[in-house]
């Protein structure tokens, strides 16, 4: 598949990219390789890496353990002081192996240690594939908020060989293909209307078309100040539902995605009430969702703590939720305030 | 004083800065201001600063403990707790009142808190108005290792207001002085002689030239490839002691400056026997850094340890140690390597 050229760094695909990365670290002559990985793709994804990487640097592997739970600062110091340990200097380079959570907090590490050394993702999820790769943030959770912590910073370079894919779980490809989804109802109404209609994803092109559609949008507007906030429909009720679930002792998590397809039906129905968006689409969403996810209830009683964890969204001013809605498909509006009712009435109609 | 533009920001001096700041934060109509102060600036600054500033915006104070062993990822976490239980957003403005723990750590703070937002530095000891107010270095320590996590990031303004200086002791006076004598020994003879020459020392006009001259090296070199690189002069060694100090238990804490005036008069040392730095300019420095600091005795017993705290040094490439030496006074060279037998005699030198 065709390199997609991102602000200052190419994305490139399959086996291919393997070359372009040992290119890369000949011409700028790095001093150490420090490969950041997690117990599963350590086991996984390492081994299937490792003889694609043609260099005599010296190559130091660091493992953290998996999990949103560990994308915290508390783990960024425990890579700082291994990095530190192991020699780091600034002519080190970070190759962050894993999904969303290793690369989000590998590129902060990366950006971060000694005032920022050059790094490279390699997602080996759906998820990160699809949307941590492209776009340049980073970053980490502070407690249950999720992201609060982190910078916007490119790697030198992103590889998306989807390879990886076989390692990981079939709850992992649905929970990514909810971002997919996400990209053809904000930006690529034939990408939904695929998914939709598809017996059988070709995810291979799926996830070129994301990456694609990620960065056209990410290049337009790379501090999220307009077209950007787009890549947040479905996120700002979705994290604080995901967030929620992840404080819940008594409540098995959600995925990433399984949280931002309930955010998704429900922001659309909020659009629906607040900006016409036809309530046959919302109906239409709202089928597709359920066709990919089994239904979580989301319990009445749960609903205020839900909404708590809405203050706290990057996107708040002035302590208002700013949502992103829809006129129509592939048609948005930034900074919709929606009253707490509606909100309340939109998870109603996602669990009825 | 006549206002310095540096790369993106103004340094704005004394009491018309204060209406620059109220402009900006008009201008910019940010939802809350978080005054970050330690017990220190709070009680003494605190007072001076908060009639200058006119504004109906809601503003918020947190305190930390003042202290460099304070400067750490700890405290950060302590900050953006604060800032996140206080409500702030994307639309918040970070404003830093003390010394360069303050400046360094708030500046960090603010540009990873979700992702970054605006701050403004007011320095309030010598130190940090001569050197962290202008260059854009944000950080915290690691451990013993000074500044080993930061970034590159601008506040929106510096105010300089020497006022401020009569609530710091004379010793801090006195160690932002070595970051004069730098400047004057690297850059700038005339201000070098002037010091040496002085029997009052007009403070005013030495910040006003210490902070442009700082801003031209950064504009130069904003990244630190080159030219920027004679700020560091004295840190190497100077770093190195300052750290192994802060470490001792049983010795009391060197100043920075303290530190950095030994710094300089070793790394001159090792300039004439590396680069031809006269001899005489050698005696020079050495007698001014000494009609200032009381001589510090440094401990043949703990010369292994200050070179261990040099193997952590941020210049460092492939585990050697970088040093930028003088061939002559506003002449410097980079990346010089020196051995370690020359490192140890040239703390004999200033013992001496």
């Amino acid at each position: 598949m065709k390199t997609i050229q991102a602000v200052t760094y190419p994305v490139h695909f399959q086996n291919k990219a393997y070359q372009e990365l040992s290119n890369l670290i000949e011409t700028n002559n790095y001093s150490t390789l420090f490969i950041l990985v997690d117990e599963n793709t350590l086991e996984h994804c390492y081994p299937k890496f490792i003889p694609n990487l043609e260099t005599d640097k010296r190559i130091e592997l660091i493992e953290i353990e998996s999990g949103e739970i560990n994308k915290n600062l508390e783990t960024c110091v425990g890579v700082w002081n291994a990095i530190t340990e192991l020699g780091g200097d600034r002519k080190s380079l970070m190759i962050t192996l894993g999904g969303g959570v290793i690369t989000d907090l590998g590129g902060f590490v990366a950006s971060c240690f000694k005032r920022g050394i050059d790094f490279i993702n390699i997602p080996t999820t759906l998820l990160s594939m699809v949307d941590a790769s492209v776009g340049g943030k980073t970053g980490v959770d502070l407690g249950v908020l999720k992201n609060q912590i982190g910078l916007f910073a490119n790697p030198e370079m992103v590889i998306v060989d989807t390879d990886y894919l076989t390692t990981v779980s079939k709850r992992e490809i649905k929970s990514g293909t909810a971002e997919i989804l996400k990209y053809g109802i904000t930006y690529d109404l034939k990408l939904f209307k695929e998914i939709k209609n598809s017996k059988e994803l070709d995810i291979n092109k799926l996830i070129h078309r994301s990456v694609s559609i990620k960065n056209e949008v990410v290049l337009q507007d790379p501090k999220e100040q307009g077209l950007r906030k787009i890549l947040n429909f479905g996120h700002t009720l979705g994290h604080a539902i995901e967030s929620f679930y992840l404080e819940s002792e008594d409540k098995e998590n959600l995925t990433h995605g399984e949280a931002i397809a309930i955010g998704m039906v429900c922001e659309c129905f909020m659009s629906s009430k607040l900006l016409g968006f036809p309530s046959e689409k919302v109906s239409e969403v709202k089928e597709v969702v359920l066709s990919i996810y089994n239904k979580t209830n989301l319990l009445k009683e749960d609903f205020s703590a839900i909404m708590e964890m809405l203050k706290h969204d990057k996107k708040n001013v002035n302590g208002q939720v700013n949502f992103v809605l829809l006129n129509d498909y592939e048609d948005y509006k930034i900074d919709c305030k929606v009253p707490e009712e509606l909100i309340i009435e939109s998870m109603e109609f996602y669990n009825s």
